[in-house]
């Protein structure tokens, strides 16, 4: 937790930006409750909601709050603790002096809320709320709220003033990025060390896992550790690892501190690529270090994008894959078949930051619209950036048999692409490579004090 | 999974039960989907339903099942992939092949499941459900139903008919128990080698959960490990272990087959105990022998609480901390100042199995009520053994200084308990050491291959 100064700045921000936006009324925050894995008493690992962590800080379940956006007046919602709770959980501090550490001023018992709520409809005062991230959420809000459709009931002015403030990190913020991301580094390495042919998926994943929990909260993000690469978001470990193979892990710590990390590296599961591996790697590798050499003040993320959709299309028309002319490749959306996803995302308390509040509030500016084209539509940042923004670079090349298939089956693309060539890479799997980086003043910098190898010849001389 | 006769046998049993105790209508099963940790896209580890697993075996989100009590058609409600899925998650097996794996012979499509549901409300058919585990289950609920109060439209007759056949495990089931305590045995060792003055806790912690994830699904609950074991359920792991301290581990595993272990060890943080923790230790082992020694087909598992409680304070008088007629100590309580939990509860595909069904339904005899006594009221598992019940011998003795405080205050127990000399052990801490047993025909025999060193000799010897 920062000092409690941290908090009351951030507030007073976030009620500064309301008034003026010309919104009146109460904000409403409802902190996160334990979620069951199995019943009501065996759970998760606990998480706060990230919005609160941004601006109460304090990291327990069943907490509420009520900023006035008019009058200023600050109230927190708990429950101080009984004997019961004492004997399970034992001693703990008060919730007046959990209120005093984040500079709250008043406080009240949990129960006391829906009483504030009703009292302030009653009165014809707005309610603000963010969109809930959690099924507790939703089911809190419709409880407090006496409504069925949360959704359509929530806030936008609030929304945007929450995005504005978290969407530029603070020196400590951006501190505490760099902290995880060392974690992430760390947990990258233990996995790539543990890669030998014969063992199960599972095994290197726990190794990792573990590590996560040793140092950190956990990990930011289910495990991705897999050899089909061309399935994005593979969560199944049973696989043994065979020779020959890419394997790509995307992995990242939570820090104590709730800062994500997020990186994806992609091995040779024998410590050397072939050289079909290396040509694709050789590309993707390109693709990131232009990303990052783009990646400044005043560009948009999607320009960057498109930068190194073509960049991408240009390598592979060197292999014979594609052909024909760069920009209308780019125009007809030929990358997205070979990477149908964005090239980054913003990061933070979350791993893909703020997305409870809406990917295009958070990752498009107002005068942006989002693209209907595989692989761009997926962007999840595309705004010009700013000193403070925290974002990915990952880019990425898939050999997806049923996504190329469908290209043919329905005539896509069929000018551009060699679709016999490409039948040799059915097997070839996926590789991605991503690096967490900071826009600052002059440039952007890569976060984490040591980057994970990532040119080819640095893989195979870390894999000996 | 099992194959798909056991899930088929299991229906049959369940559908059979309910026309025996003369329902009918449809038996509505809804399995989870995934959790939220922050947003949609970023959840928890995976966990499916226990009595879904239980009767459907289908370890995936978003799946419902109808079962017709009247005339035994079974449909399974779940979505193919699209090609948007295929490149997120890769190729999937047919709705109609996972089905066919659990012996269910039809399918319909997810949403089709509210449409079936408002059908069997319209021709006047009861819709039987268990309690929801999770907030998910509870909003879907709401939504098929129409309903505002899930809690109050839930079938007991249903929960009983679950009940009746989750308690008694299977042999294929043993065995699974069998296995997941094998794993609880290795992640223990693996904790118990890592106590070393001067680590934060952790960092065990991670080592332990990550071997939990290496080789089965994760932890079956949430690790305690503390060196203030008078906390019951304490979660936090920023202590650095000290010197001469006793560490709490409770813990366990879940097998990929979804089994749980739970297992408690008390260790000396120096490598052996003092002879005052000795004391102590050797009463709570004592008690843990004799409530094995006991466990047998015929007795309630509410006599051997009882009967181990009365040991308990045999011993403690032995030791002047409490003093007078032990069945009139019995009676009054007093064994729940020092051990203010049971002495156990049923395990199985939850490590508390089926809390979510309602603690008494699965705990209770139909003839039992539950005790108010503190300790005694907060016995899970009071039933009359019978072979093929799964349960925990979980005995402690904690010194708790704000419940001893308490007692006092309120002049409990002063006839019985030495306040005096009560007070040397304020900063004592806690000792509990569980086993997981299973009722056989013959008595009981503990899970796993191997029992996880408990004598305070054995402790210590295996620490050096």
């Amino acid at each position: 937790m920062f000092a409690k100064e941290v908090y009351m700045r951030r507030r007073a921000a976030l009620l500064g930006k309301m008034r003026e936006a010309g919104q009146s009324g109460l904000v409403l925050f409802v902190g996160n409750a334990d979620a069951p894995a199995q019943y009501k008493d065996n759970c998760y690992k606990w998480r706060q909601d990230s919005s609160w962590l941004y601006f109460m800080g304090l990291d327990e379940p069943l907490m509420a709050a009520i900023l006035d956006i008019d009058s200023g007046a600050e109230t927190l919602f708990a429950d101080d603790v009984e004997i019961d709770d004492i004997i399970w959980m034992g001693p703990q501090p008060s919730v007046r002096s959990k209120a005093d550490a984040v500079g709250i001023a008043h406080t009240a018992p949990y129960a006391a809320l829906g009483q504030a709520v009703s009292l302030a409809q009653k009165s014809g005062r707005s309610i603000h709320f963010l969109p809930p991230s959690r099924y507790f959420n939703t089911l809190k809000l419709m409880e407090l709220l006496g409504v069925k459709d949360v959704k359509s009931n929530v806030s936008e002015s609030l929304t945007k003033a929450v995005i504005s403030l978290r969407l530029i990190k603070e020196d400590i913020e951006i501190e505490a990025l760099d902290r995880a991301c060392d974690l992430g580094f760390e947990m990258h390495s233990i996995g790539r060390d543990a890669i030998v042919p014969g063992i199960v998926e599972q095994e290197i994943v726990g190794k990792m896992e573990g590590m996560a929990l040793a140092k950190g909260w956990g990990v930011s993000f289910p495990t991705i550790l897999t050899q089909h690469g061309e399935t994005l978001h593979n969560h199944g470990h049973a696989a043994i690892v065979e020779a020959g193979k890419l394997m790509v892990i995307d992995a990242g710590v939570e820090s104590n501190e709730h800062y994500a990390s997020d990186f994806t590296r992609t091995y040779p599961t024998s410590g050397k690529f072939t050289q079909k591996q290396r040509e694709i790697y050789q590309i993707v590798y390109e693709c990131n270090e232009l990303a990052f050499q783009l990646a400044k003040p005043g560009i948009t993320y999607r320009e960057v994008h498109l930068a190194t959709a073509r960049k991408m299309l240009e390598c592979l028309s060197g292999l014979g894959l594609v052909k024909g002319n760069l920009d209308e490749m780019v125009a007809a959306g030929i990358a997205g078949l070979f990477q149908p996803h964005g090239l980054g995302h913003n990061m933070g308390l979350d791993v893909h930051d703020m997305e409870d509040l809406g990917e295009n509030l958070v990752g498009y500016d107002p005068d942006q619209t989002r693209a209907r084209q595989l692989g761009l539509r997926s962007l999840r940042m595309a705004r010009r950036l700013q000193p403070g923004h925290v974002i990915t670079d990952e880019p990425g090349i898939y050999f997806i048999p049923a996504l190329i298939e469908k290209f043919k089956r329905e005539g896509l693309g069929h000018d551009f692409v060699n679709y016999a060539k490409l039948e040799a890479y059915y097997d070839f799997g996926g590789i991605r490579l991503e690096d967490d980086v900071l826009i600052t003043e002059g440039g952007a910098r890569r976060l984490g004090s040591r980057r994970l190898p990532i040119s080819p010849d640095d893989v195979e001389a870390v894999m000996k």
